[in-house]
């Protein structure tokens, strides 16, 4: 299971030289210490500071945090472009961050939304992306399977979620926000018994087979991750659901059959704008006269890629679309949209329940991976909870049916109890 | 109040010339029978015939409709462009329906739909429409000011809301509907007592006095209809609202101050798809960093005009956006989207409702007007019921509030009683 050194994030070895000891013997030249002063008078000090490694390691006051550069060649990346280099810096132990790394994270968030117009207009080309089947499969791959042990170490125990869970009350535990989640999204979808439900991106399965064993439904849900669906198919015989939920490792745009429901739970992230237009021919194709669908997303309130570390070291080809995006998927398509919620609020309290397990097991991760490892996914977990408290990230449900279908439900009482 | 001859539907008298006797009188000529043959060929003539004014006037069997065209005229005007004339021509009594006039405007959507794509493209003008203050003065005019009387008669009597109502029950009636939906709107944007709410396009006033009243807010209330305003000022004098609602005759452009709460129930189909941004402008300027709003609204799950005859006679210069369309007021202007409700098949019973006390009430009508209103009413509630059932339009409630703003609800569970 131990895995080679840094091989999951990509990173070259060459970079993660972890003796601090000679580079502080180092003095700082002056041009460091002019960035320092460029910076500083940029961002300020308070409530997070920027500090060489030749000053004091000291702790910082409450609330308030201090990012320390432990080489000359980090601050200069840092410098050039702290969006992409910040995350590699800190995963290799060249940039310490003393204090809370949240606090540092949502300084960050607030920072790039000052981002110039230019470097906005440089990034839109992601905006059109639509991978093909085998930049998928690679995509997916890259993140997907380094480990379903690993995973196990830090997502709920019941139903191994890894996408936003919904929290009822503010007291209920990872696993109950995650049933929740599943209910709720049941709920809106109006499962009946016997009915054909398809999934687009089923995860380690823990979705489809929560939905056989408590609505009573038909799953076939698609996957192009390989240690996800062998998992999943070990699961649903465990469970002895293996004859209402087939496992099918195999990509969306394959979907065939004809369904009642069409659900995606965090897959439309790993899409492509490009793609919406046939994601949403395939949701078409798959549903009756009377079929329903929910895709349920990160989002964002405007157009902007994904930030360039977390593209390149840990969800390559990811792409939260706004709501106007997401609407290729329906518009085009026939459908009509009935319902969108966004649980922001609810995926940061997620992500805090996972980096909290995550912290509880890190030692086991860390005989897993290598510190460079531990050190980027915390970094990962801890930046989207400072996205989604920030508002730079949002989580879209939407629930669509086919325009004029009048078998649609009256209201949303349903969804809480009434109706 | 007896208005003169069809002046505010603006046809030209000399269309209605009552003379059926003289028309009968003389026989369809050979390409009246040709046209009435093309028509049949392509559209079949079940449930829905077209006759001639030579065939005998039966009753058609339940769940059909006979469409008699009485003129040689008025034939060639509905196979030119049946959309804009079928209006005209049934108001003036040129056209005639025997059985259900629904079955027949069902027919006529579901045709509709078909509709080339060139004729989409030269449509297409018409989403970019931004009028200017004095285009929508003169617009809101021709609609709102034909008399306060004449609505009286056929609209809720509590609360007199000209927009879609909110049915908890399908038993609620019309009245009990209305307070629903002014509740819904009201638990959604969670009014509290002493806030601050401006109101884009209050009508004749009573969604900001029943906010006052339930929910113990200060409402400044915006209107460009002088004969609304007017009736406004004296209804919250009747209540004793006058301090706590302000009923201000001007543009949503000229809103100014800080509120609260935003909230605009049925006037963006006269805002102007050019003008949603500014829309969006004016609601951030409106608005407290932790301000929330709501912008109720007739739209599309496709871009396209309004029926033109609609547009013609009823309500010059409406549009009804697609969601995608709607995003322009809130992506542009930091505002995040919470909560989209579609509550299409409710405007398709508030309508039933309207037209049931409508054709309850014609005879007060006809006092008021001439028999052309008359029909050209009973057309658009009927044609208006027909969109909502097929589809053709649908009524969106978007709930927003600023990006980032964390003080916004947890879930959605406090409008339905729970939270």
């Amino acid at each position: 299971m131990n895995r080679s050194r840094l091989e999951p994030l990509g990173v070259p070895a060459s970079e993660y030289a972890y003796d601090a000891a000679e580079r502080k013997s180092r003095q700082p030249t002056a041009l460091d210490r002019w960035l320092v002063r460029q910076i500083r008078e940029r961002y300020g000090d308070d409530p997070v500071r920027l500090a060489l490694w030749d000053e004091p390691d000291v702790t910082p006051r409450p609330g308030t945090a201090i990012v320390r550069v432990l080489d000359s060649k980090a601050l200069l990346q840092l410098v050039m472009n702290p969006e992409l280099h910040f995350g590699d810096l800190y995963s290799a132990g060249r940039i310490d961050v003393r204090g809370d790394l949240l606090t540092v994270l949502g300084v960050a968030y607030q920072a790039h939304a000052e981002k110039s117009k230019l470097r906005r207009w440089l990034d839109r080309g992601r905006q059109f992306a639509a991978p093909d089947l085998h930049e998928s499969r690679r995509n997916i791959h890259h993140h997907y399977d380094i480990g379903n042990r690993f995973y196990e170490l830090w997502l709920d125990r019941e139903a191994l979620q890894y996408t936003c869970a919904y929290y009822p009350t503010a007291e209920a535990t990872l696993e109950e926000a995650q049933q929740a989640k599943m209910h709720h999204v049941a709920r809106k979808l109006r499962l009946r018994p016997g009915e054909r439900v398809v999934e687009a991106g089923g995860g380690w399965g823990g979705f489809a087979l929560f939905m056989a064993k408590n609505y009573g439904v038909k799953v076939r849900s698609f996957n192009i991750s390989k240690e996800q669906i062998a998992y999943a198919r070990e699961w649903a015989k465990r469970q002895s659901l293996q004859d209402s939920v087939e496992f099918i490792e195999d990509d969306y745009r394959n979907v065939s059959g004809e369904h009642d429901v069409f659900v995606s739970i965090g897959m439309l992230e790993h899409v492509g704008a490009g793609n919406y237009r046939e994601l949403g021919r395939v949701a078409s194709r798959a549903l009756t006269k009377n079929g329903r669908g929910l895709i349920h997303s990160i989002g964002r309130d405007k157009p902007a890629p994904l930030n360039p570390w977390i593209d390149k070291r840990i969800f390559p080809g990811a792409y939260p679309p706004t709501l106007r995006e997401m609407m290729e998927i329906f518009e085009p398509n026939g459908f009509s949209v009935l319902d969108v919620e966004n649980i922001r609020l609810h995926y940061a309290k997620t992500l805090e329940g996972w980096l909290e397990r995550y912290e509880q097991n890190v030692e086991a991760v860390r005989s897993m991976f290598d510190e460079a490892f531990v050190r980027a996914w915390r970094l990962y977990l801890t930046g989207s909870i400072a996205a989604f408290v920030h508002g730079n990230l949002q989580l879209f449900q939407v629930l669509f049916a086919r325009t004029g279908d009048n078998s649609i439900p009256w209201t949303r009482a349903h969804v809480y109890g009434g109706g």
